[in-house]
C-alpha cells in the first residue's frame, strides 16, 4: 500500500482531501499530513484516526509515494522538485505546473491517459475548469466543439478558511445594520458580486479567466478551441456554479445531451424546470458529482446549445479529483517504486 | 403641472417612483397613490409631505394626466383600461403590455422617438432588459451588432419588499445555524443561487429570459438580432448585475468602446481593474446611472467584446426610467390633454 502525504493538510481542501481519501477507502499505508511550521503538532482527522501535523520538510518526504499538495503556487513551486527529488509522486493541485508542456494536466475521467508521460508530477486543473471537462468532453467527442462561453458564479470556499469565516462575518455585521469593512477581496462580498480576482495582464483579462481558457483547450486536446469567459465571485460559501453555452460542429438536440449526460458516470442531470427542478449550489455541496441543468436551445446561435453546470469546488473542483488521479497512479502502476 | 398617479405607491417600485419624482423635482401638480384597499389609508413619504394611499377605484383616475403602473401584470391589464378611458396617459411598469405591438416600449434615453405614437400607454421595460440598452444602442449606431450574450446576476428586490425580507431572514437563520426554509423562491436565496424564474413554455426557457430577448430585439429596432441568455438569481439586495459579450458587424477595440461610453449621458464606465475598480452592484444601489466595466476583448470571437454592466434595478431598471419617460410625455406634449 502506498505511503500518501498531504502539503496544505490543514487548510479548505487539505480537509476535503482528508475526508475524501478516507471515503474512497484510498489504500494508504500511512498519512503524512504536512503543512507550514506554525500549524505543526495540530491534530487532525483522518477517517476514525487522528494524524499529527509535521512541518513540511525535505525529510518529510522520505519514503513517500505519492503526494497531494495544496498549499498554494509558491509552495509548490518550492517543495515539489524536492519531493520529486526523492521518488515522491506529487499531485499537485495548484497553478504552478499546470501549462508546463511537459507536465500532464489531468480530470480523472476525461484524460486519464495523459498521466501515463508523467515525470513526477501530474497538475490538478483549477476548479471552474474541472467541473465543465466531463460535461464538454463527450460533446467534443460526438459532435465537435467550436465554441464555449462561459460566466462564473464562483463561491468563496475557493480562496480558503479565512474568506468562508469572511463572508460570514461581513453578512452578520450588514444583517444588524453594521458598517461592513471588506473582509476578505477588495469589495465586500456579502450581498455583492465581484466580477473579478486578480489581473493577469494588460489585455484586462483575470487570472482565473485565462485558467479557464488555457486549461480547457490543453485537457482537451483543443489548442485552437474558442473559448469566451468572465469569472464572477458571488456570496456563496461552497460549490461553483456556470453558465454555459455550447457551439457545437454538428447538430445535438437537447434531449440528445441530456441523454449523452445522464450515460456518464459522475454526472447527475437535474433538469425538470418545470418542477423547479434545477441544480444549485447549495445541494451539490458535498458531493462528488457534476450537476448539469436548465439544457436548453441557444435562441442565439444556429448550433448551439445552452447549460448550467454545478459542483462542489473543493470536492471534485479539487479534493475529489485529486485523489482520483491517485487512484489512477495506483490502479495503473504509474508510481516512480 | 400634470396630475400624476402611482397605482402600486406602497410597493418596493412604487417607494421609489415617490423618490425618484421628488428627486427629479418632476412638477407634479398633485400626487394621487393608489394601491390595493389593503394598503388604503396608509400615509407614504413623497419628499418633504406625506399622501395618505387611496383605493385603486375607475374614480381616483378621474383628472389625472399620468399614471404609472407598478402593481404587476395582473392589475395592469385590468386597470389600464380604464384609466386610458378616462385620458389619463399610462407608463406601465408590467409585462402585461410590452409585447403588443401598438405599444411603444421605450427606453428614455435610447428610443424616446417611439413614445411619440402612444394610444394612452406607453411601457417600460423589464429591469434586466433595461440596464443593457443604453449600452447596446451605441455600439449599434456605431459598428452593428450581430449577436449579444447574456448572464445575468439579478437581485431579489426585484420580486418585491418580501423578497428581500425573505433573503434577509434566511440568511439570518444559516449563520445561526438554524434549518433554513425557503421564504421567497422555490430554493432558498441565502448563500445560494438560483437559475431560473417562472417557465414560459416547453422550450425550456423563463420569462425572464424570454423577456430579454424579444424586448431587446423591439426596443433596438432589431427584429433579428440574436440574443443569447441565461437568466440567474443571486443573493444582493439592490442591483443587477450582466456579463455581456457583444459580437460587431464592424470591428471596435475595447478602448474605443470605453470612449463611446464615456461620452454618453447616465452611464459611468468604472474599469480599472488593475486597481480594483469594476462595478459592483452594491455600488449601483442607490444611482440612476448604468455602470459599465470590464471592458475587454471577447477571446472567443473575432469582432468580439466582453464587458460588464451594474445597475439599480428598481431605479433606471423600473422607476427612474418610468419617471423619465413621464418627463418625456410633458416635454414632448404628448400627454392626452
Amino acid at each position: 500500500m502506498p505511503r500518501v502525504a498531504i502539503l496544505g493538510a490543514t487548510g479548505a481542501v487539505g480537509d476535503v482531501l482528508r475526508k475524501v481519501l478516507a471515503e474512497r477507502e484510498f489504500p494508504v499505508d500511512d498519512l503524512v499530513c504536512l503543512a507550514s511550521p506554525r500549524s505543526a503538532g495540530k491534530r487532525v482527522a483522518f477517517g476514525d484516526d487522528e494524524v499529527e501535523v509535521q512541518a513540511v520538510s525535505a525529510e518529510a518526504f522520505e519514503g513517500v509515494d505519492i503526494a497531494l499538495f495544496s498549499a498554494g503556487a509558491t509552495r509548490s513551486k518550492e517543495w515539489a522538485p524536492i519531493a520529486i527529488e526523492r521518488g515522491v509522486v506529487v499531485v499537485d493541485n495548484s497553478s504552478a505546473f499546470r501549462m508546463q508542456p511537459e507536465v500532464p494536466l489531468v480530470v480523472a475521467d476525461v484524460n486519464p491517459e495523459a498521466a501515463r508521460d508523467h515525470r513526477g508530477l501530474v497538475a490538478n486543473p483549477n476548479c471552474s475548469t474541472m467541473q465543465l471537462m466531463p460535461v464538454l468532453k463527450p460533446i467534443l467527442d460526438t459532435v465537435g466543439i467550436e465554441r464555449v462561453t462561459i460566466s462564473t458564479y464562483q463561491s468563496v470556499s475557493g480562496t480558503g478558511q479565512s474568506a468562508i469565516d469572511g463572508l460570514r462575518s461581513e453578512a452578520s455585521q450588514s444583517l444588524t445594520g453594521d458598517a461592513v469593512a471588506p473582509a476578505v477581496y477588495p469589495h465586500r462580498i456579502a450581498f455583492n458580486v465581484i466580477p473579478a480576482g486578480s489581473f493577469a495582464g494588460d489585455d484586462g483579462y483575470t487570472d482565473e479567466e485565462l485558467k479557464l481558457v488555457h486549461e480547457t483547450r490543453k485537457i482537451l486536446s483543443a489548442p485552437n478551441l474558442r473559448v469566451s469567459v468572465t469569472c464572477v465571485r458571488v456570496p456563496v460559501v461552497t460549490g461553483h456554479s456556470e453558465a454555459v453555452w455550447v457551439e457545437t460542429t454538428r447538430p445535438m438536440s437537447p434531449a440528445e445531451l441530456r441523454d449523452l449526460l445522464m450515460e456518464r458516470e459522475g454526472i447527475v442531470v437535474v433538469d425538470d424546470p418545470a418542477s423547479h427542478a434545477y441544480p444549485t449550489p447549495l445541494d451539490a455541496a458535498g458531493s462528488d458529482d457534476v450537476y448539469v441543468g436548465r439544457i436548453r436551445r441557444d435562441l442565439g446561435c444556429e448550433n448551439g446549445l445552452a447549460l448550467w453546470v454545478v459542483s462542489d469546488n473543493l470536492r471534485k473542483g479539487a479534493a475529489t479529483n485529486a485523489v482520483q488521479i491517485a487512484e489512477l497512479l495506483v490502479r495503473d502502476g504509474l508510481l516512480a517504486r
